[in-house]
């Protein structure tokens, strides 16, 4: 099942030829926000049970300055509290896992010197840490059962497994949008809904009971999906695009059959889909905001850094930029994103721009 | 501690840069040699306790077209004798182990369409395989405690974790020779001593009680070390260099300074840190050999692979080429090669070429 799933993604260029998440500042900042959270869970986690080995997966891990950080900072918290607690260190398992399209090498090289900083940090008589790659589809089983103690993942579950069905409606626009019909949201709903519980499934199966998993995705406040907050980002893609068509660099036809296999779901819907599916039960479910240009409050920085458009548009481009490719082709990637960046640092000077991030804490039940 | 022995291997170019096993068509014969001791040990471990869970890891599994071959039919011998026994089909869980350096990713890019292949093959009863890729030394632990059910590695042990110290008496030689001082040898001995009980002591932590592993070594029949058995291809190199360091092109000091960190081992050896170190008990301990070309007996070939030299050369190469270049540089390398390849060829037109492979099966006492 797992495989199939995978390779949807893969034609379909779901999240490209890459990765799932990627590893911007932005995302940096969003793991620095839902830190509480994550280290409130694996506490509980670890003081419920002293296990003698403790299991982590990290589902859509990247490749790049973020992928190691978050599973060094829960070894770090169990490590601070087996010694409070005057446990014996348990041994580490985590599982890094991305599609297999993911640069896993670029990891693995990075591994050794890693480890031994971790090592030296953590002090001799700390467990082991195994580290493994696991590449594979999320939207499928990746692990074998019971044999997972705790599942992060952040910004990755925004995206669908494959651009849903049935969208010729959603003419004009690439994503959901103020202007899209009624059928076009349903059927971002329902692929939204079939893989959400489909992930969950699986991660049930894989996780031992009392488990727990900490997941942040893309999302929303409002309650409308085609709402400003989920979807702003897209539509000024597509407007770069409409303007490209106008011109005659693009195709209205080929506009007109691109979307982005993504779905930024509210807190509403992330809880309905839990309840639904019946394997976990919420500890916490939260919601913050983090500006478009995460080096907004940073001094000391190039002008290049200070060009918000710039950067919105850089770090869009790391995830748009191989869907882009596969639909349209490489000719007109630089002049869309050259266009983007004009219309993100326009939006970006003249009102308050912010990604929600919808960030559920869960437990096995 | 597995972290360092690894790095200590990359900075001697222990095994180069890349992997232990290269993935040489002398390989696949080893492979289909070793297949009844194999598939032996699985049927055994299999029928003691029908697992519903198998953890199998392959210890030096390279990138190439052998990688995923072992594991496969590992796989299809346990679906064979699940259904004769009627029993419901385990889950697989696939450990892929190289050094760090090795290529993953290329590895994780064929999964997909493997994993299809032999999902067709078991039929949709079958329980699901789960791959994960394990960067790592196995001269050090690389799996949590009592994880594993079956252990294979095939042509990887024989890589010692670094060139042993104390081989300055070596000169002229660049392995083990028939003109080696006792203290060359005895250096050599001592190193594969503590590698492989290092490497059993950490299996026997890792693997279940009656788990299996099933170890092919490139060895030797002979108790005497530098018997040409074991040394003899690595004798041919250093003829090749020694032949460079006469017309200039090598330094002489550059030459004494290099040697390989490799051992052949006698199945005496084998069995006697088997029993030393006391974790496992001996199933069988059998030796086989396999030409230096293993292209001999095949009919229909080009010329090119008719070559018997350029085979053998090409294979050695694959091996040789990091360590030589890590020591020598790049420069003189091709030269190198070419005289190895016509060395070789002379050698094979004139004697009977052959590596001699230890295998032994092992069960978790």
């Amino acid at each position: 099942m797992d495989m199939e799933v995978g390779q949807v993604l893969h034609m379909n260029g779901g999240v490209g030829e890459t990765s799932y998440a990627n590893n911007s500042l932005v995302q940096q900042k969003v793991i620095a926000m839902t830190k509480p959270i994550t280290e409130d869970a694996i506490t509980k986690l670890y003081c419920s049970s002293y296990p003698v080995a403790i299991a982590i997966a990290d589902l859509g891990c990247s490749s790049g300055p973020n992928t190691l950080f978050v599973v060094s900072e829960l070894i770090k918290a169990v490590d601070s509290l087996r010694r409070k607690m005057s446990q014996k260190s348990p041994e580490y398992q985590v599982f890094l896992n991305d599609l297999p399209g993911n640069d896993f090498n670029t990891i693995f090289k990075s591994l050794p010197v890693f480890q031994n900083k971790l090592r030296k940090q953590l002090g001799t008589d700390s467990g082991p840490c195994f580290f493994t790659g696991v590449p594979g589809s999320f939207y499928g089983r990746l692990f074998k059962k019971n044999s997972l103690h705790f599942v992060h993942s952040s910004y990755s579950l925004q995206w669908l497994s494959q651009v849903p069905e049935r969208l010729e409606n959603n003419k004009g626009n690439i994503y959901m949008a103020s202007t899209s019909p009624p059928d076009v949201l349903k059927a971002y709903y329902e692929q939204f809904q079939q893989d959400f519980s489909l992930f969950l499934k699986c991660r049930s199966e894989e996780l031992v009971d009392g488990g727990r998993m900490v997941l942040t995705v893309l999302g929303r406040r409002n309650d409308d999906p085609s709402s400003k907050e989920g979807c702003y980002i897209w539509e000024l893609l597509a407007m770069a695009l409409n303007d490209m068509v106008l011109e005659g660099a693009i195709e209205e036809e080929k506009l007109n059959s691109f979307n982005i296999p993504q779905y930024t779901p509210s807190p509403v819907e992330v809880k309905y889909e839990v309840l639904k599916e019946g394997s976990f039960s919420i500890d916490r479910l939260e919601v913050t905001e983090v500006n478009w240009n995460a080096y907004q409050n940073e001094t000391d920085l190039s002008d290049a850094f200070k060009d918000g458009g710039y950067n919105v548009a850089k770090c869009m481009r790391a995830v748009a930029e191989p869907l882009i490719v596969s639909h349209f082709g490489e000719a007109i990637v630089d002049q869309v994103f050259q266009r983007y960046r004009e219309i993100i640092a326009d939006r970006m000077s003249k009102e308050k721009t912010e990604f929600v991030n919808v960030i559920v804490s869960l437990i096995k039940a």
